[in-house]
């Protein structure tokens, strides 16, 4: 037996006028759909029983972390996590980065965006809108060094950290993703959920001081073609390039 | 000597403050880029001495066409246009299907936005955004039939076209667009210019009539990959896997 929430019972009760006895899908936001017989109507607790379910539902085969610091404009920021959640992302984090115009960024609304896009793609898993950290303290954490997020942690053969940046400094080579995804997608061949984690600096781009954390912590600098891209363009098409790497 | 005109004067003298001697770049909006110095600068009209002269400034190294039908929410389809200008487009044609919500569409507006995005992503070819016509006239226009829009005229060897088609029968046998796009790298690796027209049906998909008039006008059925996309995603999604696929 499952309960729906407030919004969502109104939601099939009210909007969706779904009778007691009705079919319906339920998704638990971690991963699984259960399809259900609607028991009781209410649209303030609504409750319906379960007949069977799927786990893994419309799941992607890898696990791809976004980090992406918010632009001025935060209808452009919601609207990448629409599209990375349609494609299929598993963890945005809202950076702060030394050149971020944006220096307090509020999860609630993109997290919204996020359960509706799930739902409107028909995945049962919602991706995490991690709270905004630094670009210094995630890349630290991530980097599977002492504290930060170990819940980040990508250490371990099967995960790739990129770095998307402009280096105006021609001293560090960088490889397009496309080269980098292809390169590890023969290594991680043998994982199960091959982890990603690609950076997406602010406008005026990563500071030096942050690249050189993020290298010195393993990231790969990378290149996203020879377009010059907004901030949220270059965070859809790094998803866009994952997705369509292993889709 | 080139003179701006009224929008781009008052944004070169009245935004910007340029004034007269300054260095000032332009685009024709045909593909070339000229270095000029401002000579006279006049918020109606300015006039710049053209220096120097660069063709084919940051163009793509394909010819690409995306029908897509209009989406109910106007934004959604702006945004796909602004988005296929930062990556790479060069016509856009606005769609009208059988089961198109949106039967008519200003292209007015579009055009607007491709221009800012083309200036904004430092390019110098505008997209050209077409008028909309329906799917069947374009479909018979585009396969190098007889009259229709010989101006989107594709034939010839190097040209690929695709329609993104959701089949429900599956009767009819779909490849990744990566794929398509792979086979058709190889076959079209001599030509220059390799044209590529991607059609992206309404929210309710293309009628069958509509997909069988594609199919044999020589269009290949092609998917976007397993996620469930809007309409103006698999649209940007076409366009970032010609992007990734070629640059």
């Amino acid at each position: 037996m499952c309960l729906l929430d407030a919004d969502e019972s109104a939601h099939c009760v009210r909007v969706l006028r779904h009778r007691a006895g009705d079919p319906v899908d339920v998704i638990d936001g971690l991963g699984t759909l259960y399809h259900c017989r609607l028991s009781v109507a209410s649209p303030k607790e609504a409750q319906a029983e379960v007949l069977s379910q799927e786990a893994d539902w419309h799941a992607h085969p890898y696990f791809l972390t976004v980090g992406c610091c918010p632009t001025k404009n935060n209808d452009r920021f919601e609207w990448f996590v629409e599209k990375a959640t349609e494609l299929g992302v598993d963890v945005i984090v809202p950076l702060i980065g030394d050149r971020s115009e944006r220096r307090v960024y509020k999860s609630d609304r993109a997290r919204r965006i996020a359960l509706s896009a799930t739902k409107q793609s028909l995945k049962a898993r919602i991706p995490e809108i991690a709270e905004p950290v630094s670009v210094r303290e995630f890349v630290v954490g991530d980097s599977g060094g002492s504290g930060g997020f170990p819940r980040f942690s990508e250490s371990g053969e099967s995960s790739l950290r990129l770095i998307a940046y402009c280096f105006e400094d021609a001293a560090v080579p960088r490889v397009s993703i496309q080269e980098a995804l292809a390169g590890f997608d023969s290594a991680a061949a043998t994982s199960p959920l091959p982890r990603i984690t690609v950076l997406i600096g602010p406008e005026g781009d990563f500071s030096p001081e942050e690249a050189s954390l993020a290298l010195s912590a393993g990231y790969i600098p990378i290149h996203l073609g020879p377009s010059r891209l907004r901030t949220e363009t270059a965070a859809v098409t790094a998803v866009e390039a994952v997705y369509l790497s292993r889709c």
